[in-house]
């Protein structure tokens, strides 16, 4: 029977050129499209939710695909796992990608345009020694940062704004930059570990780690965080701060539940 | 001044064909040798005191080298790692090696010669769903691992004893396989994160793997934690255990004060 199936996906977005299919580049979608189609020998074409870049991860991307699979929906993610780590070198290997859910939506779902909204996670780490081991999922920050200041810098962010100053060049100069944010909030789990958590319907080209960028420039001191309403009017992408590394951040999840996603 | 330099050092195993030095492989050694060859405009050649293998991580990794450097000692840790940061791609990049300490040390010290012994520390986690992103930092086993069994396991490893059993083929068959286990424990630091450590005055090729394998083998019930003495004693490597995989080992501290290794 053709089904609509909706995939919960998680993936270490280190040595990947992003989610997005690219000729001759080793991206996610296409990782997964040539495993799955593969194992289920039949062509799979999966409709991501979010193009996350090369080195960003994931902890909920979502993706659908519209398919006549001989397995039952709730078999699919352990199949498809255990086809992923065999593709792996080794007995014990791991792959950096997983799928942690499967369900079967209407026909007419679709994973991208049907989403209300995104959160994302951005991790980083301060003091004098970096974490090697981590070097891949946090950006380490030397100097120590002023949370305070970062977390004033993130009220100028709720609500609904023109976020033009914080689009890298290459955006649809046709297309609207508003959107509305529901959360932006500054924690620090421990001395030194600092995760910012932004939620909207939307989010810009690399607008997560510019905006992030701006509040390490913040927490250091180099823009004041009162400055945070005049850059967000100016719609200049010269007046925010600096794109932060693509390691820290983590597309954490996908609402289709508007009211969810207001929280 | 010419002098001998003892540098303590840290890495990420999982991009290298181990430390040791090898024609067309990308090594610890190798990278470390050819970035400060070119830092400091002379020929450095360091002499490691283990030879870990492809994948396999230290905290601790000690190296030695004689050179007449115009800086002082105290310096080189920082300078290094710059120039190892300053080789990667990406303005934000850490490296996966870092120096942690440089010691000058008199001209007859040896790196491996002179040392006592050495700590490693083996990282299990179990569970139904392994975690992608430490894939390449621990040794995920699906099932339960009774642990009571294993430290049961652990205890006939402490003492001298022929480790022949623990031996992968490729040992020189004219060395001495007798050696002296000072600590070997399991710890559960929170449930499913299961640490194995073991401090001796050396170990043979993969041995460490191998008992972890064993020990392994032991929480799964494959084999009788009673049986460790006559698995010892049989000196054959097909009476142990599988050799558990690189990622989840690592070389924690080299001991050169043998008070200390003893405990």
């Amino acid at each position: 029977m053709i089904r609509n199936i909706l995939l919960t996906i998680e993936y270490d977005g280190t040595g990947f050129h992003g989610w997005q299919k690219q000729p001759g580049q080793t991206t996610v979608q296409g990782h997964l499209e040539t495993v799955m189609s593969r194992l289920f020998k039949t062509e799979i074409s999966l409709n991501g939710t979010s193009r996350t870049d090369a080195g960003v991860h994931a902890l909920g991307q979502r993706a659908s695909f519209i398919s006549d699979l001989g397995i039952p929906t709730e078999k699919i993610p352990l199949v498809v796992n255990n086809a992923l780590c065999g593709a792996e070198r080794g007995p014990f290997a791991i792959a950096p990608v997983r799928i942690k859910a499967a369900e079967e939506m209407p026909m007419d779902f679709h994973a991208r345009f049907d989403a209300a909204g995104k959160e994302y996670i951005y991790s980083i780490r301060t003091g004098k020694e970096p974490d090697i081991f981590r070097r891949n999922f946090v950006y380490h920050v030397a100097e120590q940062l002023d949370t305070g200041a970062m977390r004033k810098g993130c009220e100028a962010l709720i609500g609904t704004h023109d976020f033009k100053s914080f689009e890298s060049s290459g955006g649809n100069p046709r297309l609207t930059t508003v959107r509305t944010i529901y959360k932006a909030q500054i924690s620090e789990d421990e001395p030194g570990e600092i995760r910012f958590t932004i939620r909207g319907d939307g989010f810009l080209y690399n607008m997560v780690r510019i905006i992030t960028g701006t509040l390490v420039d913040i927490g250091l001191g180099k823009i004041a965080a009162e400055d945070m309403p005049d850059i967000i009017e100016a719609r200049d992408r010269s007046r925010a701060g600096h794109t932060a590394p693509p390691g820290g951040l983590c597309l954490a999840e996908v609402f289709y539940d508007e009211a969810k996603l207001k929280g």
